[in-house]
Formats: C-alpha cells, sequence, structure tokens
C-alpha cells in the first residue's frame, strides 16, 4: 500500500494520512501533531483556569484560542473532503452529508465553536468546557480508545458480581446513615440532621477518605461510626477483588490485540 | 404451567402473581409494582427525613404515608386470601393462622402500622423506623436475597480465618489504645483519658479514615501511631485477602444458581 | 484415657482439668472459666480507665481486683502442685522448681501481683499493666496461640520480599520528608522544620490516614505531596499483596492442623 | 582464590576488601563497616536538622561531619589506587583516569565535598543534600541494588497495564476537578478557584488520603465529591492489581538470583 502512494491522488494521500484506520502501522505524523495540539489546547484550557496565571495574559489566551480553533476548523474542512475516500461515505454530496452527523465529525465541529461563535466570548461557560471536552477527540486515535473499551468490556463481563456488591454497599451505606442520624441528629443537626446529609458521612468513611468536616461526636455516633469503619474493610474487598480481576483479564486481551493489530488492520481493509 | 391458566381459579390467579416462587419465571408484574413501591416508601422516608424538603408538605407526606400503608395493607389481605393454596397452609383457618405468624408475613402486617395506628402520630420514631424497615420486604424477591446468601455462606465457610483475623486485629487495636493511652492522657485527656477514649481514634486510624478530630501531639504519641499506621497496611491486608476470595466464591456460586434457577424451581414444585 | 479416669489420683484429675494438653479434646470446663476470668479482668482493666465510668466505684474496682488476684494466685499454687504429673517436671522440689521458672508459671505469678504487693497500691501504673498483660496468658490455650505462630512463621517465609518492601518504603518516605522539608521549613517550621517531624507527615501520607493536622501549603510542597500520595498505591500494593498470600498460606496450614489435632495429642502423650 | 591470598601484593588484597565483586561470598568487613559509616552519616545528616536536638552541637557535628569526610575521602582515594586491578581500567593512568569519571567513582568523590570546599560552609543546602545523598553510595552493594532492579524490571514488564491504569486516572483526576471546579469556584475561590487547584482536592480524596484542609460545601460539589470517592474505589483496584502481581513476580526472580549468586560470581571473574 505504502508502495503505490506515487500514484495516489492527493485527496488519497490526505485521506491516508488523516485516517487512522487507512494508515498503516502506528499514527501518521500529521494525526501525531493533532493529537498534541488536543492536548495542547487541553492543558491550555486547565491553565487557564488559574487566575493567578491567566490574569495579564487574556489577550495572547485569545490569540491562542483563535490560532487553535482555526488549526482544528481547517482539520474539519479537510476531514471533509477526503471523506468520500471511505467506502461508507462514496457519493459526493450524500455521503458527506452523512459523515457531517457522525458523532466524531460532530465532535470535530463542537471543537472549533470558539472561533465560529466569535471569540470575545471565549470567557462564557459554554466555551471552557468546549476546549476541555476536545481530548475526547483523542478517542478516535486506537489503542487507549480500545484499551479503555476492553476495560469496560470486562467490567460488563462481571455486572452481576458488581450489581450484588454494589446493592450491598449501597445498603450498608443507607444503614450507616441511618443509625448516624438517629444518635446524632440532635446534637449535629447541620451534618446529621437527616439522613441524605449523614449519607455523606457515611460515604466519606466507608471509601475511608474521611475529611474531617464531619464527625460523630456522641457515644452512640461513635460506636456506630466505628463498626462503619470497621466494614469498610469488607465493603472495599468485595468491588476491589472484582475488579482487580476484570482489569487483569481487559488487559490480557488488550496486549494480545496490539500483537494482532497491524495484521488486522491489513486484512479489514 | 402457563398454558394451563385458563382453567385456573382468581384465588390461583392472584396467588401466581403473588408468590415470586409460583411464577414460572422472573418476576411477575404484580411483584416488580410492589418492589417499586417498597422502593418509592423508602426513598420517601429518607428523603422526607430533611427538613428543607419536607417543610410545607406535611400533608402530602401524610397522604402518600396513608396512600402506601393501604396498598401494603391489601397485599397484606391478598396474601392472607391466597396463602392456602400454598403446599403447607392448606386448611383454610389453621393454614391462614400459621401463615400470619411467618416471618414474612409479620413483616408485611409491620409495613402498614402507619395506617392501623393512625396516621396522625405518623411523626413518631418507631413509624419512621417502619417505614424503612420496608425494605426488608425485598427480601422475599429471589435472586438478591439468594446473592447475599450466599455472600453469607462464603463468609461462614472462613470463619476460622476471620475469627483469627479478627483476634488480631482486636489484640492490635487494643496495644495500640493503651500505648496511645500512656503517651497522651496528661496532655490530651478528653481524646485520650481512658483506654476506651483511645480505641475511637485506634479504629479510625488502623482502617485508614483519619478524620483529623484526634491525633496524637506528644513525640511519644506520635512514634506510636506512626507505628499503629504502618501496623494498618497488614491488619487490612488480611481480612481483605480472605473476604476478596470468600466474595469471589460466593460470586460464582451465584451466577451458576441464575442458570439452574428456572429448572430447579419446576423440580421443587 | 477418658475411661481410666475412675482409678485417678485427686493431683492427676486436677492436671488434666489444668493442662490444656492433656485434656482430650477441646478445652476442659476448668481452663474455659480460667479463660473467661482472664478475659473479664482484662476487660474490666481496660473500662476502668474511663473516669466516667470508675468514678465512685474505687471499693468495687479493689474488691474485685482482690478478687481476681486470688482466683489466680490459687491457680498458680494448684499448678505449682500438679505440675510433676508432667513428664519434664517428675522430681516433686527440683521439677517444681523447674516449672516455677518457666515464662508461662512467671507470667502466672506477675498476674497475681496486684494481691501480694497489696491492693492499696492499686492504682500504679505497674499493675496497671500487670492487669493489661494477663491477656497473654492465654496463650496457653492452644488453637488460638498456634494461629498466630503460624501467621509468623508464614510472614517469616517472606522475610526476604518484606525486607526488600519496607526498605523500598523507607527510602520513599525518607525522599518524601526530605523533599517536603526543603519546601515547606520555612513556611511552616513547627511541621515540618526538620525531617524527622517531616516524616510524621510522610507516614501518615504514605498509609492514607491523613489526619489533616499537618499538610504542605506552598506550590511545591503540594506537588511533592500529590507524588506522595500517588505513590502510596504502590508502596501499599507491595506488602498488601506479600501479606495477603503470606495469610492465606498459614490459615491453610492452621485448618489442617485443627484436623490432625486430636490425633496428634493421643500421639505426643 | 582465598587459598592464593598468601602470595597477594597489598594493592590486590586492598581491591579484593573494597570491590563487592571480588569478594568470594556475602560482603567484606571493609565493605560492612562502610555501609555502616554510610548509613550512620545518612542518619547524622537527618536527625541534625531538627534544630531542638542540635542545638547547642554544632562543633560536634562539624567534628563528625570532618571525619566522615575525611574517611569517604581515603576510602576515595584507596579505591583509585586498586582499579588498575580491575581487568577494565589496567592501565595506571589512562585506567585510573577512566574509573575516576565511572558515576560510582564520582559520587564517591562527591561525598567527600564537604572536606574539600572546606567544613566552614558545611551549613549550606548544597552541602546538605550531599550528605543525604551519600545514601545511593550504597546502590554498590549487590542484593538491594538488585532486588530493586528486579522491582524496577517488573513493573517495566507491565508498563502497557500501568499506562492505561495511568491514563484512566488521569482522565478521571481531571474530570472529578473539572466537576469540582464548576460546583464550588464561587463558594471556595481559594481552594476551587482554578482547575490546577482542584487537582490538589481530587488527588488527596481519589488517594484516599483526604486531609480534610480542602473538602466541598455545596450540594453539587459534595454529589460529584461523594462520585469521585466511590470511583477511588475502582481506580485504587486497578494499579493495585497490576503492581502486587509485578512485585511477586520481582520476588520470585529476586529469591532465585540470590541462589545462584555465589556460583555466578565465580563463573563470571
Amino acid at each position: 500500500m505504502v508502495k503505490r502512494s506515487r500514484s495516489m491522488t492527493p485527496r488519497r494521500k490526505v485521506y491516508i494520512s488523516l485516517e487512522p484506520r487507512a494508515w498503516p502501522f502506528g499514527i501518521s505524523p500529521v494525526n501525531l501533531a493533532i493529537c498534541g495540539l488536543i492536548l495542547l489546547s487541553m492543558v491550555g484550557a486547565i491553565v487557564e483556569t488559574e487566575p493567578s496565571i491567566s490574569r495579564g495574559h487574556e489577550r495572547l489566551i485569545r490569540a491562542l484560542e483563535v490560532f487553535f480553533s482555526g488549526l482544528f476548523f481547517c482539520e474539519y474542512l479537510a476531514r471533509l473532503w477526503v471523506c468520500v475516500e471511505d467506502r461508507r461515505y462514496r457519493q459526493p454530496f450524500l455521503g458527506r452529508a452523512k459523515y457531517a452527523f457522525t458523532p466524531a465529525a460532530l465532535l470535530d465541529l463542537i471543537a472549533c465553536l470558539p472561533l465560529l461563535l466569535g471569540v470575545s466570548s471565549s470567557e462564557s461557560l459554554l466555551l471552557r468546557f468546549v476546549r476541555l471536552f476536545r481530548v475526547l477527540r483523542l478517542a478516535r486515535y486506537g489503542q487507549l480508545a480500545r484499551a479503555v473499551q476492553h476495560v469496560f468490556k470486562a467490567i460488563m463481563l462481571r455486572r452481576y458480581e458488581l450489581t450484588v456488591s454494589i446493592i450491598i454497599a449501597v445498603g450498608m451505606i443507607l444503614a450507616s446513615s441511618t443509625l448516624l442520624y438517629f444518635a446524632e441528629r440532635e446534637v449535629q443537626p447541620e451534618a446529621f440532621g437527616s439522613i441524605p446529609r449523614a449519607m455523606w458521612w457515611a460515604i466519606i468513611t466507608f471509601t475511608t477518605v474521611g475529611y474531617g468536616d464531619v464527625y460523630p461526636i456522641t457515644q452512640w455516633g461513635r460506636v456506630f461510626a466505628a463498626l462503619t469503619a470497621l466494614s469498610s474493610i469488607g465493603l472495599i474487598a468485595m468491588p476491589t477483588g472484582i475488579l482487580a480481576s476484570a482489569f487483569s483479564d481487559a488487559m490480557r486481551r488488550g496486549r494480545d490485540e496490539i500483537v494482532t493489530h497491524t495484521k488486522h488492520n491489513k486484512i479489514i481493509k
């Protein structure tokens, strides 16, 4: 395939550079650059929220945003131009329209919104979200997405075990919240004045986070809290065991996939 | 069995709808509705404790309580009517009396208490408990109850291991409380003034919850606390390993049960 | 052996009742009562430290102490009387002297100290320790002591792995303390003013206890603390895996022991 | 080799004592003493940072520092003298120069810096670092260094699994920080005013450390924080499972190595 590339049309060349599944092995340089830009844009969106860093650089941030959005818009147009090379979108108009409504293409379009809606409104909450959501576009680039898929598949295979352990956990959290509600509601109405309020304490205790913003002060409250803390060992042991073995299964499958990946790619195409 | 349903008496039809073990597969629509009502009633009982939500809706809450209790009372009467279809309670009077004193029937009756005792006293602690305890009626509905049973059976099978690890844990908690009591009792009499008080600290530290309401401030107290925190790794590793393998055994058995469930049901009946 | 008991001397009968290894199966009623007394005496010693419970009952506590110490002294004398039934202490005088200096006999004697030294000094720290240390006398009663021994043996078998993981853990705690010392020593001299002080923070963070009495406030301190918190996952995973498998080995061996216990007892004797 | 030691030159004798790989079995007495000195020097450097201990003993500390640096300098010179016994550094001048630029020799030289630069500047930050970094010189002494190498090799073998789990973890930390940033930024601008600030909270919560210096107070913040705390169970289960099995593999290999160590040493030489 690489050998025949001299006789290719420019559109085909761009298609092969842009479409990860068309590239014979690994990730094409163009896609690597796009990945880098997406990560850079997201890191920018994260760092920019810190006022002590962004203050005084508002103009630079806007300029960068125009630059990133412009690049992503070019990428979007390029993808729209070359998508007809894909077997699924062969017809020039209907195929492109079909492509434009795939989730991946819509996500690409949303990523350019800061440019299309005008940079002046760049400070709005919506656009800040847009910049953070750009990271989802990385899902297009194979291996990681596949690994995550394997993890989710492995979790789905154990959904019976996980459902049982979640129901037991919910039951224990409810029982614990109810006991603490009855023990502490009069002494600490702010923290334990209702069962939903006591649930905040129960979850933070069961997961052994233990911020210490809320804790029992009555004798019975402490007895129940001690029992809650001790039973957290069992509560965590159950899903930990299930998830650990699910993950190790998923990983083994994910690793095998890498080995058979190139071969698979060639056969599929 | 479903095929012969046209020739059934109404009582038999109601019995099959109400009794989970008589329904050929899964859960009957009537029982599904009852499950939903129980969960709804319990969620209501939980949410209602939050004053910022329940304030101003006292009348609505009482009306809902009458409605739920009335439905559960109808269900109780219906179960009492049809229980004679069960092989164990065949005689019209003696059988019904026998059924009325089974734990399940008593639980059903308790669930209607808010109606029977009058809604005016609905705010009392007892009735609030009643509404929360309704959730236990879900135990009648097969799979989850069976899964929980499997978990308990699996834990019982390792009772020797668990007993040993609990005794070691109790010993370590006592040793740690005693050391901290001797190290801190003069500096912090409120928190470490007696061994039972120091046990609150020891349990919260061993389970790695660490609220931070109580912590050592003397040098020796910190040395012992650091050792306690480090030994918590071993203390948690022991029951975690035992419980994780017990749960995974229980789950495998619970899953097999589902496969053989319908078959088993038919043979038993 | 039980069949020949009619022809036994009283000394032999007392010996069989007192010596756990001489009793054919399980624990003799006399030893069960002694176990109960030891536990009761220890629970008393723990509860008594709580001033809100012990205040006003000082006389009762002293009377109970005389009672317990008296009983334990009688038990000590009885054991001294019957020890000559044991093959190892056959000679009336030399054997008894030899027995009196075994660790078990010395522990029994120490348990009576509150009686021998006079109850008036019962409030002293030493005697409080004595009462708590009585629990060690339970070590004489087989199964638990054997289970604990198995756990220790299993830990010893993995001493190489544990040594490596402890050295890595110590290295990480030192590295983390040093980094935090350099980052925070000027801002929080009280908490991070020296490496030994920063180690208190490091241990509480690595074990994920996280009291919150000490935490970094500078930027670099937070970066190093976040890395410390994240690496705690690996730090805990290492000994947890080693200990969990060591415990499961120990438990399997401990269980097998119970099965072969009676048989073994008979052969040994 | 030991048998031929009478006919050895003094240089060869010193070489065998100093070079761990030349010593036939275990660690030579000279190296054991050097290990002890290094550990002592490091413990001194740690303890010395505590003002309540070092105050008033500045002269003693300087004298000890001259002593330790002097000893390490003698050791450095001795190693430089005997290094020509090594096959790799045979030529008297070029070999010694080559040896002097190996990382081990440079580290040895750095360890003597406090002596060479003058003790008067001993309080400077650089020299404090030097004294702590001396511990790295222990890496020369076989077994531990090899065990740590095995652990790192085992981790490297699972780099695919670890990369996936780190990316999932980073994604969850970012998602959690972003949610809390949007929920709490107006109520607690100091703690959640930007995503990087919220990440401090997210890491401390995900690792279940939970200092309690920062915690959500709004309703949505608490809902997201509860979900974060619950998902921490899965987040920790993943790398824990991977690392625990990697460590157990590394340990098995490390143990086998010890068995074949002496034999290997003799063959290599």
